[in-house]
């Protein structure tokens, strides 16, 4: 029998039919997190070596001692070649015909190269890796957050063909917008509301209930971020990823926050990976709004949608959505997968690119 | 440059930006609307003689004197294989952990099978036919429209495997829900904002504006119907169909607006058909609440979403869509089509399956 659940925190209504069937893709369980084999592609414009065939960085994070010549940047942002928004032009409203509005399509839209090498995915680079990644996100966050003609920064990952990435080097985006984005103000939205009945932060809130429910959704947790499923998840395995501390941006974190938030988004990664074989899938962080600081009622936290179903019309033009595979279950399913993996990742010998325990710093602003 | 729209219907925002290019697809032109060849598939479920091949008939629709052995239906409505809700079961509501609502999957999703015959298309249907679906359309909605276990009944068609159909014989599918679709609830809210502001119908005045504009978003327009592009669409050569009487739910349309619905369909059909090469599209129709008759704010009209471009995450975690063809140009195009189209169709010689000019009438409900 179907169920409707209501999303507390949006205006998201899903059918979870687990009738309608659903089975995740086979793959190599051996080999699965041995197949990537982290190489220079000499045509790959995101790869170490090729900074030429991008537009110029806005910003690199090196290794501190090293000299240039010796080492390679851990992480790197360009300007996306096709952006939607452009920093150089001016914020202007317009309407049309006394009835339509819109404004001019300023902001920015840049692209984070998250690793030097290509087939190195967020689910096979170490913890170094992932940290330098959550650095770079906070320092791009930080760049952007005082232009006044933005209002809101959207960092986001499309990772695999099926959702929507155009590159096969592993590289996240970041868009500022000059409007707010309406899935982040439903949020806000329902999260006051939330706030003025019980004074408290419906997030806050929302993780003590998932680290009590039964059956449990809980994909992940360790000391200061949680990962599970929706329970109103509108596709199959989808994911949170939310700080245990209150925080309204991701530009509040703490160096052992970072540390975690690294740490979860590999659990998560690796969990999709190892138990549906590298399936495609998008992540966004959803955040408070521009210069609000301290909100008591917003709780930043990352959406993770696999993309294995096709979504119809019916979702696009409802706003309803049918999920086939109860959260659930594929909680179960994803914790599974990391249990069984964790053997597997002590037994790997060490590393064989051995870097030194480096702190990063900021290059070419 | 790009332009950022707002929907003023609802609360989409969305990045109008051609310089990240779009190629619509190639086709045959002279053939295209030859290349549907409408037969009898013996292994499709849908075909008029493998009506044991589907759950038993909800509705049919048959020519008024024909004996039954020498005539085919013009429509079929059968209960969906996988239901996603089911009209069997109790309406519970029901809450989890004290935080988390939802309710029993309780509703009903139907399959509108279009067309006796394999291969025949909205794009290749005679007027006729395309009248008996409309006039089906509004049966099924006025069937459900008064069980109180029923917030609101969703028609929709998926075409084509990339839009979401499993199946390739022409049908459509009505979803009947105990919720309210968050998307057409946000639609209202603002029609609502819009009525209380200026005490016009936002729909209405948007008719005006559209039949004014230039440059053009109208693709076609008849005495009681207009196909229009959006002035924010979320996707390429996204469009409207909009009654222009104002009227809030799809079972107040007259006669002559039943013919005028059916030949505004076929020429958005045609219109796909011809300029991009039949695509995959959905459409969705959005009428009023149930049980508010004579809704002055909200109107009912169809969203028609080709399915061309594959949305990235981005747009599911944000709500802000980038399209990469102005609706202005996409409107040009299509109309373009058509105009294109409608000599080859003068000079097509008359339907050899000619029927009798029927007024339909119902069975085995």
């Amino acid at each position: 029998m179907s169920e409707i659940r209501k999303d507390p925190a949006s205006r998201t209504w899903v059918v979870i039919a687990p009738g309608r069937s659903h089975r995740p893709l086979e793959f190599d369980e051996a080999g699965a997190l041995e197949a990537a084999k982290p190489h220079i592609d000499p045509d790959c414009a995101l790869c170490f070596g090729n900074e030429s065939m991008t537009p110029p960085a806005v910003f690199e994070l090196w290794p501190p001692s090293a000299p240039h010549g010796e080492a390679r940047w851990f992480t790197r942002v360009v300007g996306n070649k096709y952006p939607a928004l452009e920093p150089t032009i001016e914020l202007v409203h317009f309407s049309s015909g006394d009835f339509y509005t819109g404004l001019s399509g300023v902001g920015a839209h840049e692209v984070i190269v998250e690793t030097p090498f290509h087939g190195e995915t967020l689910a096979t680079m170490p913890l170094d890796s992932l940290r330098h990644l959550v650095r770079t996100y906070t320092e791009r966050y930080r760049f952007w957050r005082n232009d006044r003609r933005i209002a809101y920064i959207l960092i986001f990952k499309n990772w695999g063909q099926g959702a929507g990435a155009s590159l096969t080097h592993s590289h996240s985006q970041l868009v500022a917008t000059p409007i707010m984005p309406p899935r982040v103000s439903e949020e806000i939205d329902e999260a006051r509301r939330y706030f003025r009945r019980t004074q408290n932060c419906i997030y806050c809130r929302q993780i003590d209930v998932e680290l009590e429910a039964k059956p449990s959704r809980i994909v992940y947790v360790n000391d200061t971020f949680i990962v599970h499923t929706s329970y109103a998840a509108r596709f199959p395995y989808e994911m949170r990823i939310v700080p245990r501390r209150h925080a309204a941006s991701l530009d509040e974190l703490s160096e052992a926050e970072m540390e975690g938030f690294a740490d979860a988004l590999g659990h998560m990664a690796r969990a999709l990976y190892h138990t549906l074989g590298d399936p495609p899938y998008n992540y966004l962080v959803h955040a408070a709004p521009l210069r609000t600081p301290g909100l008591v009622y917003y709780h930043w936290h990352i959406e993770v949608i696999p993309r294995l179903a096709q979504p119809a019309g019916f979702e696009w033009g409802s706003g309803i959505y049918i999920d086939t595979t109860a959260p659930e279950d594929a909680a179960a399913e994803l914790s599974r997968g990391l249990a069984e993996l964790e053997p597997m990742r002590r037994r790997r010998p060490p590393a064989t690119r051995k870097r030194p325990a480096a702190r990063p710093r900021k290059a070419t602003r």
